[in-house]
């Protein structure tokens, strides 16, 4: 299939203005019913035709017997009847001129020899009839900005820059739904099922060229069309970051990979390799996977490994510069220019190098002046701030012991006007934080002591990112810094 | 001092009757006002005698400007006032008859050479007093079974069998924090600050004997009687573990260290190699000690690093397969016992491998069917069991997709009844899980598919322990069998 013919079907897939549901249902918990339920719950204005033989309506939807009996055109079929029938279904597709369809039923190569049997049937009719499926056996698909999700359940994820390419639906269906929870904003989901036509690539490809995705994260067990994929990579990472998550790197792991999804795994060293020569930024967990693709579609790309960190207590500072060395990045010595200009305003004693420990002192003006003067600063390319934010925890805990001593000293009224101070105190930090970042062009991860992982924080500058771990916060700099350095080598 | 002595002492410290508050303070936020909320808000049922010679009262409880004119005994004084007024303060504690003391107070050694020599005052004093402090600068002490809480923020931590000891304040009291609000059951906290007097490995000693306490967690900068440490760690490994936090093992780590505590970090290497000799599990990051150290209090330890899984949905199988790999933890195959049970109640098509992919399969009794086939199977000492839990995320998320198109399906209370159904689902694999790990004397960490890292959950049988990535799950269990071998070889 040519490359204008295939974006053709694709743009009908994820942006379709009208849908054919075959096999919608009223049943709670079937698959046709919460696919309808989710393509409703999604907020998706276009056309719905329900089509089973049984009902005249469902969630008060005219219904269709059969799809011919349709009086438009439809731009996708979704299909959840049982492996058996959906031969026929896609004939009745071609005939009704539909080209693009989502086969969420399963049944196929994934349970055994008759399966697949029926697998390569289906790819002989689709081809021969010039239509395109994505599938069999995937859990959905998704499109935030045209407000379309046919998932099981709906996430309701804010329209925005971040595409997810799944081999296994579970796992991207829970990427997905931190997307959206997070608000880290998403463009395309597509879970590529047994892959038995539409191939992961086909769709790296198509996002590559997708002006809304500005990053595509990707759950990979095995690429079946790899040097097209790898031509294909190159061009797009140099525009765009591809971050994926490949496994199989372990024996038990390339076995459970090949029983699940039927793919052969390959060698997981050849997949580095060639993850390396392409600039695509290989990850080794979901929770990775998604922090890494949040930063890329929020923050600036840091042109070096040269970190600058700024910290509340001594103790974090020592473990984030552990952690950067490990990760391989690099914490360069303070400069007198930048020692002077803090002699001014930290305690005699402060401690002259980086980390940068404020040893404590509270004033949120002086935060934001160590930041900048890190940023600003040529030696680095990104700065991480630790333990200045998320304090309004412990005011929280603080009211509450206070509550029990109730009388004594504070009214609630107080209290709650203390607590909001510190809540506006971390906002004017985290605005500030958004500002530093904009105007330097560097990175600036916090660390927060909170719970919950990455939180994403919107500013009039734009996201600023932060994390439960300094962990976190390395890892996601790590995996930037790498990608910046290979932005620089290949433009040169 | 020997070590009846120093028992005595502590026990005063951590378990005191009556406490004496030099420095206690009307104002909110100094440090004598913070400790003084601290201790009240934590149900300390003890006297408490603030001294304050400008007050009569503070919070309503009378006040007394000199410690001599406290009637009553005092088994412990905590001080907060400035460090040049300390030692003064400590011969007044001398001759009350005071010989335990926290020095919360800062401005000694870590503030440079005239720091360092009223630290040396202020130690001379305590020697030839037979006083024992902990400190200075330290952030306070806490005794959760005493109610007991001396710290800036009160956690209400639940009583339980974790105890903490750690070099730096910061991040010591974000542990405690930690797990307080995940109810993980704090024996003691035990901020060490500069140790002029007490070190850590006094403290190591101390715990070690203490009955309520179950395992042991340590953030370190560095050990200063190294010798004396590894002598008693190695005694008390075999009772309870200790999870040592060691940081430093970078250029810029350990200087950070350096400047931080003014501890010499000393080789990391040296290190390493004496925790592996004397049974302490060594981790690398606050979240990971947090989540061993709740593990260890709560879960039985495994016996060998072999390792089976189950999980709902193949993708996070072939994760976790490979992170257990890395982890040096090992996967059997399965047993054709085992794979002839699961025959009767999976379909066909399953896998017939470790991990067990249920395929989507919706039974509760038959993931409890799975998992306790897993636990009594003879290969293996751990079960780690994957998404069965959390789901009703999923249905909230649809509840609230229901709610945009609602009098179509559903009524409020008949979406309402199903989420409350699967909460008591879930309760009951929890429950389930928490039985089986009794019966069978093997962890079984479960992986949920929630935000928030670990959850600790009650059960009748004991805790059940849930972490929101498999990588969580595999580095607790990695710990756990690495000690529980450590165990086995050292009782040959």
């Amino acid at each position: 299939m040519d490359n204008n013919h295939l974006k053709n079907r694709l743009d009908k897939m994820f942006f379709p203005q009208s849908i054919a549901l075959i096999g919608a249902s009223d049943v709670p918990g079937k698959w046709g019913n919460l696919i309808l339920m989710s393509v409703l719950g999604g907020g998706y204005t276009g056309k719905i035709y329900p089509v089973n033989p049984k009902k005249d309506s469902i969630l008060d939807i005219k219904t269709y017997p059969i799809l011919s009996d349709i009086p438009d055109d439809i731009d996708l079929a979704i299909i959840t009847i049982p492996a058996r029938l959906v031969p026929d279904a896609l004939k009745n597709c071609i005939s009704k001129g539909i080209d693009s369809v989502v086969v969420i039923s399963s049944g196929f190569k994934e349970t055994g020899s008759e399966g697949a049997e029926l697998e390569k049937e289906i790819c002989r009719i689709a081809r021969e009839g010039d239509l395109l499926f994505i599938g069999p056996n995937t859990m959905g698909i998704a499109s935030a900005h045209h407000h379309f999700e046919a998932v099981p359940t709906p996430t309701a994820a804010r329209p925005g820059g971040l595409a997810i390419i799944s081999q296994s639906g579970n796992l991207g269906l829970q990427i997905m739904k931190w997307t959206a929870h997070k608000d880290i904003g998403l463009s395309i989901y597509a879970g590529t099922g047994n892959e038995a036509l539409l191939k992961a690539s086909d769709l790296v490809t198509y996002l590559g060229k997708l002006d809304e995705v500005k990053a595509i994260a990707m759950y990979i067990e095995g690429i079946t069309n790899g040097r097209e994929f790898r031509e294909h990579a190159k061009i797009i990472t140099k525009k765009k970051p591809i971050i994926a998550l490949k496994t199989g790197r372990s024996k038990s792991g390339s076995k459970a990979a090949q029983s699940h999804t039927g793919s052969m795994a390959g060698s997981f060293a050849t997949y580095s390799a060639m993850f390396r020569q392409t600039g695509i930024i290989q990850v080794r967990t979901p929770s990775e996977l998604l922090n890494v693709a949040a930063a890329m579609t929020h923050l600036p790309v840091p042109k070096s490994n040269r970190v600058g960190i700024m910290t509340m207590g001594g103790g974090w500072g020592v473990i984030t510069a552990d952690e950067c060395e490990d990760s391989n990045l690099e914490l360069p010595a303070l400069s007198q220019e930048i020692i002077k200009d803090l002699d001014n305003l930290l305690p005699d004693y402060w401690n002259r190098s980086n980390p940068i420990d404020v040893v404590g002192e509270g004033d949120p003006d002086l935060y934001l002046h160590v930041i900048e003067a890190l940023a600003k600063w040529d030696e680095i390319d990104s700065v991480i701030a630790l333990g200045i934010v998320g304090r309004s925890m412990f005011i929280e805990d603080m009211i509450e012991c206070q509550e029990k001593i109730d009388g004594k000293i504070f009214s609630r009224e107080l209290k709650l006007s203390i607590l909001k101070d510190q809540i506006k105190t971390e906002q004017r930090i985290i605005s500030g934080i958004g500002r530093i970042q904009k105007e330097t062009g560097k990175p600036i991860p916090v660390v927060a002591l909170t719970e919950g992982g990455l939180i994403l924080t919107d500013t009039e500058y734009g996201g600023v990112i932060s994390l439960s771990t300094p962990e976190e916060a390395v890892n996601i700099l790590a995996h930037m810094a790498r990608y910046g350095q290979y932005l620089s080598n290949s433009n040169i």
